[in-house]
């Protein structure tokens, strides 16, 4: 059975050792899969949004978390981040080619997950 | 500005409010892709594994994390967990059809993480 456990660090290997804490992939993957991250992307993929828009987007998420999130991601090279010189400056955040890439897959996962869940009673 | 905004929480609405802290898909969806379950589901897709073999490959997770991450996965229909009525018991964890869908989609979001990261040198 050890044999098994070997195999599946063989596979998952690849360039990086992504199961390994050290690795800097699993770090990337951690930011997209992170309690605010997938929203973030999820929300970020029919439009470009300022800063207000996300958090009025996302429900129950705290500015500083939002904040936050949105740093890790500009940071990961997911999500780019746009500040026009007006008073109060206005911040627009959209994805990268690399978020649009990553968003896919995650839009696909959360409508099977949705998908999955019993239909559920108006009102 | 506000408009897309409403349109987002429309399109993304489904029969569920996904981005409502209320909605049940989206408790699913933070047990997917919280912190270690990601993994669990990852590791799981090529075999099942035991409770000291999932420990085994995904480094840096404590037995009382793991534990409380199977739970939810199994609670949630992704993962189905046999007991064999051995000395000491034996159990063991695998993937549920539902399990099987979900994995597909986050194994390609894995995927394009670590193929974007610049090769790492050996050594």
């Amino acid at each position: 059975m050890t044999g098994s456990v070997q195999r599946i660090r063989a596979e998952a290997a690849g360039p990086y050792e992504v199961f390994h804490t050290d690795c800097p992939a699993r770090d990337v993957v951690d930011h997209v899969t992170s309690r605010w991250g997938v929203w973030v992307l999820i929300s970020l993929r029919s439009n470009d949004l300022r800063f207000y828009e996300l958090r009025e987007s996302i429900r129950g998420v705290s500015e500083k978390m939002l904040a936050q999130t949105l740093r890790a991601l500009v940071q990961d090279g997911l999500v780019w981040r746009e500040v026009e010189p007006t008073t109060p400056p206005q911040v627009t955040y959209g994805l990268t080619e690399f978020g649009r890439d990553i968003g896919e897959p995650l839009t696909e996962l959360f409508d099977r997950i949705t998908r999955r869940l019993p239909p559920r009673d108006a009102g």
